[in-house]
């Protein structure tokens, strides 16, 4: 397949992202499935390194997700490292797969002087095959003579597969009269091998936290952030995220709100851009449902408008076709009462009190449909649930970049 | 949009239906919508019948599915009447459609001396559009005047929105030396304005059978064909199947086996040829799961399977993706091991024990693929739960048909 072109809801440029002190970055040509392009990167964290980490609850979830989650939730004073390769995921690899992540966890720390369960690696690309870690392994000498603190956005490079754009964010904050830097990269949903709907987020900060508290931040903003965005409603077998706080600021962040907001907005950008390289997609769509009878269900009625695929591809034909809305939001299986409902296409009020809004017209529903960032409004009229989620279109591309393509 | 061509899926010709003792046919042009074309169908049922339905569980349905469900629970031993018409769906029309039903088995009460409480009625169509029941009431005189029992194929072309085919099946069994016989007739999801993913069903059999008996026979059926079909995931706010039994047979076939056979195979043609005329479908597919923790385990793995964009869009593209597979069984929440589960495709051993199969080679699947019909077997290796779907591929006609319309 050829080269997918840039989506048309890229940034204009990557972002200049600071240097986070206590982490430096390299990426090497290691050759795993792509030629020509750095395709593993080694992220080295200093000691005293907390690290929080969030991953995909799939039961068929990869080797390299099963094994970081055994690691995560230990302390560890002694810096830890983190290792991607791109173009095989190396999921559903059985026992082989297992041993491919032990081998890399070994060789990296025989490199680094850190213990091999202080090393954390993910995988991305095609499901089901031996993942040739010898490559990989091959490399590990390079990469640990290359380290930069500068040196993120190769990082950012190196880990997509056949996104379109390389996804960065990043935040600075005083706390204490002291600098506290977030940056971040991600891996979204752009692709050639279309069993790669994997998302990888990588997020450091110079910020001093104990490691239980910034796995409760991490996992609390998780779910209004990277679990609130969906592409196809199909979860990746390798999804993980992983934040990593150096304490080289010398600030404590523990139960500072600027730091929550800051971190929340880094995390909210980076989960965007995911959006936005989704397959195929040529809109950005805000879904928001209000006065729901719980969050859950607020949650529920935003992911069943979200992933209807009649929905999806009435905003790729920018037909402002809220019928479908009613339709998602009665299939959802969460509370609603037909004559309490309301709909809204951005400010325009479009149903309302079980039937069409008398101000409505379709020119202008029609009007709005253009635009490339779209919101659709919900409000239940039965409690005070809320949620919002994001999502794209359905395109001909999704179907020709997942069906057209032959594995 | 242009008249679509008929399913590559579709039978060779609509079956040749048995006259059912007890129902007479009659069909109309109302124009609710649609010019030059049929689109209003009577069916009138002589006293002594017995009625059964199951209908959608949309929170959002339609002001006819809520009118039915109100009606369907009543003994009635006076006959009744089945009026459906196609091109607007009265759903989400607040009051108004409301007025519209009552409005409508007011008119057929009077005209066949029915009472309103024995009149049903089902809409499919547009979604949020006031439905023109003066058209519809203008011809209920002509249809009670042109009743005849061999127009069950008129009816079933009367109830079609943009199916690409008219639906019908029928069974005929001996019943203690009695010939019993069971025609019925769908609609699906053909469509051309795409708020019609609607799936109305009319069963009419001359077996004598109470109610409650005929209820409960037709909900575990449903369990077992129309529950376990899927095009696209998507909802419908009308879906409606109504099960007349008129015993003018004579035959009591309460608890008979060789009836809930008969009737069983019936139901289950007709959901296939639903799905056979899912938009844009060019793949029929079975997805057959077994040996899962519990039956309800089952099912869900296999809706799963059968709804994942990005296994629809493999079948699509003739590509053994068999690594999606194992995405939508991680990702379905429901029990599963990777190391115990397998894959076939169709009599193809494709995975097993954790990773790809040792004899299977990706031109066996590849060959497999190219065929029009296809099964997709998974055994979960924990239980004796099993579950069978069917479904369609996920093809650029589909975005042509929901996406390129406009509304």
């Amino acid at each position: 397949m050829a080269k997918l072109p840039v989506s048309p809801l890229a940034p204009a440029s990557f972002p200049d992202l600071p240097v986070i002190k206590g982490v430096r970055f390299a990426a090497a040509e290691a050759g795993v499935k792509y030629s020509n392009r750095k395709d593993v990167m080694l992220a080295l964290l200093d000691p005293g390194t907390t690290l929080a980490g969030v991953f995909t609850r799939s039961a068929t979830r990869s080797a390299n997700v099963l094994d970081c989650q055994d690691k995560i939730g230990k302390d560890g004073s002694s810096g830890a490292a983190i290792v991607v390769n791109s173009g095989n995921s190396n999921a559903f690899t059985g026992r082989a797969g297992e041993g491919s992540v032990a081998a890399i966890c070994d060789a990296v720390a025989s490199a680094t002087g850190l213990t091999a369960d202080r090393v954390f690696t993910s995988s991305t690309g095609v499901i089901g095959e031996r993942l040739p870690h010898d490559r990989i392994i091959a490399k590990i000498d390079e990469l640990n003579a290359n380290l930069s603190d500068s040196a993120i956005q190769m990082a950012a490079d190196a880990i997509l597969t056949t996104d379109t754009f390389p996804k960065g964010s990043a935040a600075e904050i005083q706390v204490n009269g002291k600098p506290v830097k977030i940056a971040g990269i991600a891996k979204g949903s752009g692709m050639i091998a279309p069993d790669m709907a994997t998302m990888l987020v990588y997020i450091f900060t110079d910020a001093q936290i104990a490691r239980a508290d910034l796995q409760a931040l991490l996992s609390e903003l998780t779910d209004v952030t990277f679990n609130n965005i969906t592409v196809d409603s199909d979860t990746s077998t390798s999804d993980t995220l992983l934040l990593a706080a150096t304490g080289a600021s010398g600030a404590d962040v523990t139960g500072n709100d600027d730091f929550r907001n800051a971190l929340h907005k880094v995390m909210l950008d980076l989960a965007h851009q995911v959006v936005r390289d989704g397959e195929g997609a040529t809109k950005f769509v805000e879904v928001e449902v209000t006065g729901a009878a719980s969050n859950a269900d607020a949650r529920t009625h935003a992911l069943a408008i979200a992933n209807s695929p009649l929905i999806k591809t009435a905003i790729a034909g920018e037909d402002p076709n809220w019928g479908r809305v009613v339709m998602a939001i009665g299939k959802s299986g969460a509370a609603a009462d037909r004559d309490l409902l309301s709909i809204r296409f951005g400010d325009i009020l479009v149903a309302e009190k079980g039937w069409v809004s008398p101000d409505y017209s379709e020119e202008q529903g029609a009007t709005y449909m253009k635009q490339q960032d779209l919101k659709i409004g919900v409000d239940l009229g039965l409690g005070g649930g809320t949620a919002t989620v994001w999502t794209c279109d359905l395109t001909h591309q999704y179907i020709a970049i997942n069906a057209d393509y032959r594995s």
